[in-house]
């Protein structure tokens, strides 16, 4: 038995997200069917982050363990001639025996995007929240500021996330502004379910002016989901790196 | 009557081409649609450049002769209303009497893009020919600038050209590379049907090491379409901009 790790790039789009469901398409689906060919057999895929239905990756990592002999490069082609377009291998690779994709990661790197200016892009639409009223920027990054560090992060979890604990370690929380795209980018630990969208809802209602810039702070000692601003819609978000030992 | 100067970013993915089809959604459809709302009849709208199904535009430039009162921001702010999200009208100006988007262009702008890189990219994939075996850059580059000077375009032309004459004046031509992703641009006071994207074919073929770059400067001296090489897939091209005096 060989434990591979598969790097993977996906448009979110139109998929019920990575983990397999009842109806839809999933990334994990698609993976374990694809594997399945060359294994002869059932394999399970574990991803490192499971991405919710429209959210996006630029580099999400899982692993498999298979007994198939063909080497990683043969398997990388192969899996991309399987997988439909929107879905691209990046790499394949020989891991460790003990290698798990979601236990073994040490971090993960999220972005997302915000378009910024009067009328959208029509070329990014599906990448990107379309806001149009100018947003105060400089109380966005303030409040973005104010996230780094070892927080209780109750008040951006969702619903139905199957982690123990709401206390996480954020290392990166930037704010970015190029010509009326603005990216926030967060690094950190472990995110609960929906945390980077949450967040960037509670950092939007502060660049409008909804909150005090000041707000996140109090927010990240013990409030409740409802003190904080609304979920951001999913297709603005990508799953940037998973780091590894 | 007054006339109006509108310029327009689309996305060509879904839409049968700029020109009123038939069947189909066309761009200029859409906008004369739109427009006749406003007007409460019907809107003749004039496009500087006719792009084929699937082919982009950042900037294509169109013109429509009303007598409607609304003020331009107005305009801009119902058209954008009025139209899909693929389709972002980005300024409706005042313009002389006798402006006409085709008939005054002094000249336009066309970008194309390859992704020359052994595994797609899912974000772009509907922006890019992608071709993964390794192009040769310098030949190419050599072959692209040949292409600036006036000449004769008769290889560059498909059928069901309505212009007249296929001599041609190209004032830019040069291919970019920028972390495996090629753009060719190319300027110049007019294009035949399927120019740029014969070009492009032709440059590839160049590129891929099967026809010599000194080929591009005979092809210029009136050869026929059957000399040059294949017509480019259409999603690579964009309408960067049209020019006026």
């Amino acid at each position: 038995m060989r434990t591979l790790k598969i790097t993977i790039a996906y448009d979110g789009t139109r998929f019920v997200g990575w983990q397999r469901q009842a109806e839809g398409e999933s990334i994990q689906g698609l993976l374990e069917d694809a594997l399945a060919k060359f294994e002869g057999g059932p394999v399970t895929v574990h991803g490192a982050g499971r991405t919710d239905a429209g959210v996006h990756a630029l580099a999400q990592t899982a692993s498999a363990q298979m007994t198939c002999h063909h080497d990683v490069a043969t398997l990388t082609r192969a899996l991309n001639a399987h997988l439909p377009e929107d879905v691209r291998v990046g790499a394949v690779e020989e891991a460790a025996p003990d290698f798990h994709a979601r236990f073994s990661a040490r971090g993960k790197t999220y972005r997302y995007q915000i378009r910024n200016t009067p009328i959208a892009d029509p070329f990014n639409r599906a990448y990107v929240w379309h806001i149009p009223e100018k947003l105060d920027v400089d109380a966005m990054s303030a409040a973005a500021a104010a996230v780094v560090g070892t927080h209780d992060f109750a008040a951006f979890q969702s619903a139905g996330s199957d982690t123990i604990g709401t206390v996480r370690t954020v290392s990166r929380s930037e704010i970015g502004d190029a010509a009326g795209l603005l990216t926030y980018e967060i690094a950190g630990d472990g995110f609960l379910r929906h945390m980077v969208r949450a967040l960037i809802g509670t950092l939007v209602d502060i660049g409008r002016g909804w909150r005090p810039s000041t707000s996140m702070a109090s927010l990240l000692r013990g409030a409740t989901r409802a003190d904080a601003g609304p979920t951001a819609p999913p297709q603005g978000l990508f799953l940037v790196r998973v780091d590894y030992h």
